[in-house]
């Protein structure tokens, strides 16, 4: 059978990818497997296969952009100059093979996680971006970053397909898409989930699981849990299974990011962030003198401070862009931090009414991040108008990190617009207090004549 | 000297407005002095007077809308039937007298509580009212109801000017001011601290205790804190003083409506809130069954479950409307478990695109109370469309209560549109997973032109 | 061939709907015609057929709701008392049939005309309603006014889909299938230009003559126009053919309900337009003193006298739902006069602030209705508090109607909030100046605050 | 007597300013007097002072940014080489003196048209603003532009004051001193019509001429109207007098910019507009080949066109920043015809929902442009986005300017969004219609979930 061209497939590793791989393969494409690493130090943790799998020429083709990662090959300790610690315990890299041998024609492993957390964290947290009022977006600001790439990567090696393993419910496959479509329109989307020859052919895990025995593909031996999660360097979501029922509370096991508030340590953590440009470049320990000062770093080093402290967890029912409700509970806790210290020193910094006009467009934000349009001629205009907003954003905020909530201690500004002389109770500074009379008296001028009207009306 | 008339004074008992009290009296008005409670079971912890003040013919004036009330007089023991525990502790009522003798022509004493709660904060939980994205807007929303009742008396009484303390750098003075014009422009407000003969005369505390001497007030003998508080029903603020620096810290000992939530109990208060058009009418602790279906009595209850577990602490910097900049530190124990509770069901009930409108009216409402403007044709016209949108806001959320935190475990509705078969991962329903890729395509066609006309502009 | 059920079309008596009419009953379903009629007094203008054409048992099927259409059937004269003129000129009614004989099993004349002023315009005119800011969305009004009766008529008959002649790229399909999903969401619709073994056989128009030309269905006579029109009660647009190139000007002779401005009198006709709750109640024509008063009746002569001026006519590109731009050529006569009005009188009676926001939502309203989301929880929430907000926009305006404008002259309202005395330049009434130079001052605070910013970040 | 200072007044040569500025002299102030010029070819007709009036050392201080005006001073012909026409007939420059002599210390002339035109008409143009849906503005653009000259000057010459003959009930005076507090905080502004020396004086025209004759100051002529007039390149509004009835109609004679439509000539002129980043940069009579590239001269030349065709009159009434209604009569020749021209070019070439948030952005501008804040932190932001928006708004829009109306007849561009093969409806294109089935189907979902709770609810 001649080859339809070829595909990349943005592979996870699990059970579900790992299927649609094959099947892809049967279906007559050339696959191309692109497995993402916006998580640093947790890459391969799903991939769970046996040593004992081949895998072809995956060197040859391994894109990398960071110095500790050129040179990796199946066999090698796999531990990255850059990240230090167990990044790569895992290895060799162990990929599924059809028992008749070479699955893959080739392999890309694209360590995303700095891109994940300038390009597309840091807007957000300058956004101060929440959905419907609480959701910090962490799976939705993943998605471009992922699809990006691998558009990138079907380019680059001529691909005219993508395919992913979202299904046909979700907000995923549309965020994966639209990003695919507006990068490069002529690409084609393989969306398994939506083709009733996949959905029809496996509608359930056992299929999964049989068709996987069936080609030699590894099947995680660890228990399912009843819900399902996705991870990321910012968030981890938990949803459907028993999750489905809205009444039903998390079980207490379900959490992995962050640990029980209650049993939390007892003191808390005090750090102070540091500000320019409504981004954090500065993370401090007070205690113990603790400092990061690079992007990921001090992401990652906020990730492990707030998940010690249980920071970041909500349960909630939000509304799909496809029009259904679902629930969800996720942990944020680096996000969770960072969007308190950021909202914090706006507010020192931001002028009232610029502040109010940027809410509105942070609004707008979250809205179009939630439904996949970051690729999009408005997005990318809010987020210039935001990153413009953010100019002056820049101090110390202190915050108390303690049983799951982050308080503000206090915040200090080159560029506060705070002014404490005129503010003060005890000192009159510059200011009229009489200016005070007419200003309320021309406010009131408005609602006098509506009082009048009433009256008039009344008396009728 | 002949009258200038009748002033109704909102009188705190505190030293400010008791001297501005006799100081009114000095400039030749009757001064009617009207005690509001809006705070049942701490009406008057705060005038400290002694006994031996002399009070002339209270009784015959004093207003009451329950039944408690209806006959106090002095001496009374002034334990209300309504609100069992030592609500009157402090009878026989003592009011500032001059050295002469009768100070007062008359008090009112006006309990406002259940209309606090019923009329001003259920719509704020209703709007989901945050200013600035952080302050439950518990002082702004007191202002209206106090003010409004103070019009009320001087409409009743034939007085034609009303006084208050409220400094002139403040909001208060405006949402004072803005209410009494808004329900009667012919009303004249005596503002003393925007006066230059008042703010001249008394340039600090110890003119104004020197004062109090000579005119035998009495002179709170608890030392003063350095820093300001207002406290209400809904919430207490703390600023001026040492809060002025932004930088500084809260000292530990400020807070007094929350237990530290590092000393909070170790185990969690389950709650169960019930909500219909998107108020609370009901609340049950899960553990031990207590139910409170009043509103002030399960708002009361709430503070009481929110406060012992550290709940509803902020700091921050807000932005006032004469336009500078505040800190204030806040506690609002009930309002933010309603915040939380109340979000969670009307976002399990509420239609997507209804929600998103009712955001934007809720952020307007916002603003609308902290500036003063909740009479105003514009607040009932927002308040008006909230209301609407709540009509099926109805259902049960389960809360934890911990630690300074709040936790939403789960929800129930007979209103809700979440559907559990459609949603489902394992069941298909009647969902069409085709339909999703025609959506994103469409979704996808902009965007496509968008990446179209970027090219030729590039390709130039 | 047993019956797939039946079918209610949406039928204009146009080439592309009695095809469709003949298709269907050829793929198997009986078919339920619906004529529409929102616009009185052209009812049947369009379907232009052969009076030898069969048609069985269409009286006893006839819906009606005007007491003049009741007794309608084959032969009628078909005069209705209700519209004077030439109503049913063309009656006896005929309707293509197959050359064998009994096509319709049903036919279904509504006139909506009253309902589609009343419950859809109305409503458009309170909202001030433009569509990116020029269309007054006079096909979008009619979409769902069309849809819902048709849904009306399927739910009595018993049928199970609903079709339509809507084409594949355009609002209308969004609009009516949105419309009856939202009513009858277990309602199936047919929409033949979007299935392939719909459109692959009729590739163009030919393709339509010739299967008319097989199956004995009348072919209209006049030639058609090298663009399409669809037309109702309160506008007519012009589309597609020479009009796709955006640069070619409209031909002259293209417009057919204004008169050429050039070619208008030279004289204005005045008119006094009363408005109750935002709706007009009553149009005067000074000059002659002709009155109208009920809806349909006055949209009608508003219709006749901004036709005779030239009111109303404008050429956009817009926005289409899909994500399509399109150009479109519209006439609005009465729409555009009533448009300026009721700007007028809302001005000069609704406070600053209420209108403000109703402006917003007057925005979202445009919107919904041309995405055809008039029947949707969004629309009907704006549409109550759109209402909610002309209570008391009431008063009468006067304008000027000549050479394709309006100009409003003057305006006089009980319900007034103009205050000519407080606004006078001569007369200082209780106004007083000093007032202003606190509000000035006050306003001025916080950008002296932000100059004070800038010129420390400046000093750096 | 010693003298308090320097005050730099916007002097317009009009009876009031005439009297404030020798009323500032009698209080004790050395007098700049500041002629704006944003009027080019009409820069003194207000002034209208005999030639014998004595003007002292005139030459010396004019400052002048136009290489024509450097050497301007009494006696001089002053015809500018940069505006040809009779620019400067009424020179020799004669200023009111007083009768002792030297009146003046200063007088500057400044000829602002030119950056009144690029630095706030044009962003005015980009941002569609329109006040209330129908204001474009004339009078709010132009006060910030004269005042920041004004500042300008005082800060050259050390004045610490600058004053203006605006009336305390209306915007102006906001306009001019928040412009001159946000750029020179520490200014302090006089505001003779504000402060009761002076408006108790002065109590209508008669104490105006009584003094002014006293004085010297030589008195207007021509009988004054019965309403006021202000003007400016861009527009010129008619208010107070006769029109405070917001009844009557406007006289016949009033308008001077515009020709009376219905005297306006019987043939359109043409005209084909240029854009480039949202802003006109060629204007050509398609007749009879007239061009104009430079802002000032194309803005001229629309003026001349529109006033010709009697373009850009309206009547309406509007809220004022301080409260209150008020009835103005505008015209708005060049401006109008851009307004339409402009939002014609936005809308084929900028993004739909990019153009939706620009909307937003564009309502929030024309409210801070109308209540004075121009140079305000949001209204910099907000310019700053708005231009972002503008960057691929280019084309050229045809138009035909007739009987008081604006045609919109064809637009081009190499930057269009429009895409002709997509939108046809003979071709397919790209297109697939069944992806609108999706499409429709998925925003269906949400509709049918809510109908199904209706359904739930009625059941009940």
């Amino acid at each position: 059978m001649s080859s339809k061209g070829s595909v990349v497939l943005a592979y996870s590793g699990g059970l579900d990818t790992s299927c649609i791989l094959v099947w892809l393969k049967e279906q007559g494409y050339d696959v191309i497997a692109y497995l993402v690493r916006e998580r640093p130090r947790c890459l391969l943790v799903s991939v769970c296969l046996p040593a004992s799998a081949q895998v072809a020429s995956l060197s040859a083709h391994c894109y990398s952009f960071k110095p500790g990662f050129s040179s990796l090959k199946p066999g090698d300790g796999g531990v990255s100059a850059e990240a230090p610690g167990a990044l790569y315990a895992s290895w060799p890299l162990s990929l599924p093979t059809s028992s008749s041998g070479f699955l893959f024609p080739q392999v890309f492993i694209e360590d995303v996680s700095r891109e994940f957390v300038e390009e597309f964290i840091w807007p957000a947290i300058q956004s101060s971006a929440l959905y419907e009022d609480r959701y910090l977006l962490g799976t939705s600001l993943a998605r471009p970053c992922i699809a990006r790439k691998q558009v990138e990567i079907a380019q680059r090696e001529g691909a005219k397909y993508v395919s992913h393993g979202a299904t046909g419910k979700g907000n995923d496959q549309v965020r994966f898409e639209l990003t695919c479509y507006s990068l490069a329109p002529q690409i084609k989307v393989i969306a398994p989930w939506r083709m009733p020859e996949f959905y029809n052919r496996f509608k359930g895990r056992n299929d999964l699981m049989e068709y996987a025995k069936q080609h030699g593909i590894p099947i995680p031996v660890t228990p399912k849990n009843p819900w399902s999660m996705d991870e990321n360097l910012m968030h981890i979501s938990y949803e459907a299974g028993i999750l489905e029922n809205p009444k039903n509370q998390a079980p207490p096991g379900l959490y992995t990011k962050t640990q029980d508030p209650a049993k939390a340590p007892n003191t808390p953590d005090i750090l102070e962030i540091e500000f320019r440009k409504g981004v954090p470049v500065k993370v401090t320990n007070v205690k113990d003198g603790t400092t990061h000062q690079t992007s990921l770093e001090l992401f990652m080093y906020l990730n492990e401070v707030a998940g010690k402290h249980g920071v970041g967890r909500i349960d909630i029912v939000e509304n799909r862009f496809i029009g259904m409700k679902s629930r969800g509970i996720y942990e944020t806790p680096a996000g969770t931090i960072l969007y308190h210290a950021h909202l914090d020193i706006e507010a020192f910094t931001m002028d009232r009414e610029v502040r109010k006009i940027k809410q509105g467009l942070g609004l707008k934000f979250a809205e179009l991040v939630y439904t996949g349009f970051w690729h999009s001629p408005e997005c990318e205009f809010v987020r210039h108008c935001i990153a413009k907003s953010q100019e002056r954003v820049e101090g110390k905020v202190q915050v108390s990190v303690l049983k799951g909530q982050v308080y503000i201690l206090g915040r200090e500004s080159p560029l506060s617009l705070y002014n404490e002389e005129l503010v003060s109770m005890n000192v009159q500074g510059d200011y009229e207090p009489i200016d005070a009379t007419g200003f309320i008296n021309i406010n009131s001028l408005r609602l006098k004549e509506y009082h009048r009207l009433q009256s008039k009306v009344t008396a009728k």
